[in-house]
């Protein structure tokens, strides 16, 4: 996940608009074929620091103009009013953004499904092991242990779900150009987006410079299923308690240990969890603050998303992957569960209907 | 709004869960049917003075135990423990509260498509008028008035589609008993969720008591509407700076005045759409992160998510409300607008193509 | 605390704001002393109905231009110009605001202290009592019981101290005038600030129209006074699960049971604490995030800024005072303290001393 | 900045806190001197990979453990159980935490020092100068410009003043071994704790390892000062529209331009500053929502403040160097301002005495 928002894949994606905008207004009779050719190959071949680039990008304020500057300068002169034409920074950025949007979904929908998997699973498995139900952290009733895990799987699962809607409906293209008007585009804007948005594996859709939704959604998707992902840790940390001893986080090598205390085994995986939870909802709210923007382009709102966007992919990842761990390798100690239920007969009620309905996707009640 | 969000309200729609409860339960034989009648007899005609009852629900820390103590004081002393049989607190006042975000969603609705239709109509209306773009608070290039009108139009309408869906997804009844194995209701919980719902005006679904999913969408997703919204109020505000005077709030009798300077007229509409976007985004975080209960009802989380919809509610109302007014009366002064573009041709790119596109729904790019 | 934040109290508030204006503008010579007396007459005497008057102020966009009408048409023609004379609807908004903030305060200040008096007592009690101190809920080694409470105490104190410094600092009278130059004072402005703050309990500055870091402070200190508080409330609910039954919140009759189940004793005190500490966090962003008013008096920012503050004050009187019955009625259970702790001497290190510095005032380490 | 908040530097100040441990012990009696100087002379030598020391650590859970397996290799085998003795891993993580956050706050007090030089000239320099004051963004009447240039001032200055004082009380030296205890310090906890600190270039206070009032106040601290500068960035943003005219940003090669549109000049230095502005809001909250944390070392909400207090550090820092610059080259347009001013007589009130009231410390009204 670093990797997909590291400065190297801004610069990949970023030459790949660039290449894709050429291509298309070549095919669309914007500019000529050769004309198109020497920008596709300038931005195939050349290599870009992206350091120094970031540098420059720093103090011009926005990414494209050292980028533009850059193809210009490897281009024929003939190609070169051709390169980056109708276009805006803003077209790079947001498109470049969506490109890491698209990427770094596939990492989150893969290690998601790697949790989903575990916990299908182990709710099966528990549909009918008794374990003490807690209300306001005190002991309420007995519950089916797997109807606890078919509410996690539940839980990510529905917010996995909208985050894919989000990812689908808004990771989409953007191209305006300098107002939104794609001007420049000789009429065919619509058909070139269609076939840019087909090169750079994203959807097609309006000019959005100020229109701030799809960020937002895609944001406020994330930070729901982190927050899922923490109420599983929440829970499985709750479980863990020495006095309760129901659950365990796996052992891993190195992991959870204690600087000064050798005995300890730590809830490493519901730490980071539970620190990405306690980080997204900030995170979401300035991408939803951001939905007032300026004008045809906003001033400073939309420059904050891209980083918000990195940290929440980021602290996702960190999330699932730390809590896919735990799902896989999850230790529970039936006697310590049953030591908290009631000797004699133990009322489960629907538990194990109530576990198949939270499972099986569409399922309603 | 603040009818649907008020004390009365939650009254009524509390006596109604119970009330439905209790003949869902009579039809799937797990009371008695003159033992529900007596109990919806009594929720259907006696009254509950809402000040006293708030008082000592927040004595109990439950609005459940004064309902179900009033209701049993009511009914004969056969009905007594079929009273509130199965449930627990929490389904009241999740019940309740989804009651209130479907009647608040109504609302919403009628008062979104009152500002949609009136910008459809004006972004038509203005699909060839030139007007200066503007990004980062520069002037630009010229766009067409419409594509700014149709931008607020598309983002408004995809929040409240988003909205309209979160409601539809996730406003289901609750019903769980005291850890959510819907025990007690001799095997037919489903059936009887599936009744109480249709009654209730709900839909069913297996129990969420911590798993708040549900809550955080729909707050996201009024977030996003307020923020769609204020982006719209801070374009007119700007439009509206006295340098500019490219538009103004319609005058209303009584409103915008200023106590000091007679001869003001203040974007108040704005100021109350922007008001509400500056405070969503907080309201939206709490939400999101309450998504963490704690094992089968959570301490404190949950408890703090009612009264910040009725806050996201009554915030999206006022902003949609002074909104509409300001979209159905907004004055454009052409004359001034024409002031900014410059002499001669203008190239307002596919403005009208786009006008076209983002007003149409389901069309994309 | 609700009636510090009701609208008789803004009424009340509104109506001694003009008062004082019109007093110390006579005593300044700025109106006639017997114009001054007609006004103040007025404000004395009259009978504002609060409701009509909100509804007034929601359409006029401020509170002010109704009351200003009201006062003018009690007094004589001769007094009309001179009500409210070189104020501005802001200045009495938030003039207002301040009284309340240090109504409130007083409120904050007295809870707080029932809060420390009765942790302070107990941490000394236990100053050697051993319990199993907990790290990322994991039994690490043992502590003092009464150092964990004297850190509670601490946490409350430091936090209790920012907000009581803010407060001063802070709760301010506004006095500027339409654009903060206090025109019209008849270059006297200082000094009818200064006469001003003194009858209303503020202290006088400079305006501060667009300059919000005042309700930022105060606000940012009410939030950490509410997560200090609700950091006694986590650790008093996990101390009072089951498994551990280290503690309990004191019985109330009345509060804390279940509806469904009678034999449980909720931590209803803490519940309110706790979710208090989850609203907290995002009203003091939104608050924070009204810094960047626009010039001398920004739009949409300032106006969200009174409903947030109150509501952070009723949540910190709502958690101080569910805390503080609490903290004086906090249940210990020594012997299941002592069943956590290892058998054999025990190394509660320097846990005493530290007791005495952290309840000491002044004292450091 | 950046290199304050690098992994680099972080091993220096993790060395360096381990370092003066062993000092202070050996000064107090706690380790042999030689034993202490084995682990210095390590501390000061020794070259830690900072790359493979952050992945251990995200591994082990806590920076700590390799940095202490690093150490305990590199030394004699008597030295071996004395590295670290008494501490645990969050007295380095908070330490050095504490460590960064002086070392920041040198470099933004700075920063703001030498926006507020530049300011307070202008401010002077305007005092007199008459400009459209402008409220709700409606023109109003006439202030000083130099009245609104001292309101930034004054805003800066007592955010710098906030944030001076909760560095001051709260960067302290974290020193309490495992639970908080100073268990293993020989009873000179309190000795050595003063030791280390003036090593260590911090204060000296009692443990808080869950008390975490420090860092919600600094990161608040620095909100409110990134919301004054962001203040000022509004407001130079708004002069700066082309229909107004009244101000610009300086004109810095490279700075500005745009992609597109070879003429414009965008106000990159506001752009940075308000991007900042809408960020730190949620980055504060999170800090606030880290208060509630639990027992003796909380799980998940402590491990996210080091991140979110370098995210704010940076923010902070791009804001003011960039409205540094704004502020030392602001290009005002004496004209542009005079054509908003009616002609004839001009009222500024009191904007001159409130200009030197605004600047000058310690002077109230």
């Amino acid at each position: 996940m670093l990797d997909t928002w590291s400065d190297d894949r801004i610069v990949a994606h970023a030459l790949a608009f660039e290449s894709a905008l050429a291509e298309a207004q070549a095919k669309h009779g914007v500019i000529a074929r050769e004309i198109a050719r020497s920008i596709t190959d300038c931005c195939a071949t050349s290599r870009i620091d992206p350091a120094a680039w970031a540098d420059e990008a720093a103090l011009a304020g926005t990414l494209a103009i050292p980028l533009v500057r850059f193809i210009r300068n490897a281009v024929p002169d003939a190609a070169k009013p051709s390169v980056h034409r109708g276009a805006t920074s803003q077209d790079v950025a947001d498109s470049v953004m969506m490109m890491q949007v698209r990427e770094g979904a596939r990492l989150i929908t893969r290690d998601a499904s790697r949790v989903m998997t575990a916990l299908s699973s182990k709710a099966r498995e528990h549909a009918a092991t008794p374990t003490m139900g807690r209300t306001l952290l005190q002991d309420a009733l007995p519950i089916a242990l797997g109807l606890r895990i078919a509410q996690w799987h539940a839980g990510i699962a529905q917010a996995r779900d909208m985050f894919a809607d989000a990812v689908e409906t808004h990771a989409v293209l953007q191209l305006g150009g300098p107002v939104g008007t794609r001007a420049a585009q000789g009429g065919n804007g619509a058909a070139i987006a269609d076939d840019m948005a087909a090169r750079l594996g994203l959807r097609a859709a309006p000019p959005w410079h100020a229109r701030r939704n799809g960020p937002a959604s895609i944001a406020a998707s994330l930070a729901m299923l982190i927050g899922a992902v923490g109420k599983m840790a929440r829970d499985v940390a709750l479980m863990s308690q020495n006095a309760i001893g129901e659950a365990r986080e796996p052992a891993v090598e190195g992991r959870g240990g204690s600087s000064a205390m050798a005995h300890k085994r730590n809830p490493t995986g519901c730490q980071t969890a539970l620190s990405a939870a306690g980080r997204a909802p900030g995170l979401a709210a300035t991408m939803l603050g951001g939905l007032s923007a300026e004008l045809e382009r906003g001033l400073g709102g939309w420059q904050a998303e891209a980083p918000v966007m990195a940290e929440l992919f980021l602290l996702a990842a960190g999330a699932l992957s730390a809590m896919a761990d735990v799902a896989e390798g999850l230790e529970i100690d039936c006697s310590a569960l049953a030591g908290f239920v009631p000797e004699g007969p133990v009322d489960l009620g629907e538990s194990a209907k109530l576990i198949e309905a939270l499972l099986t996707p569409g399922k309603e009640n």
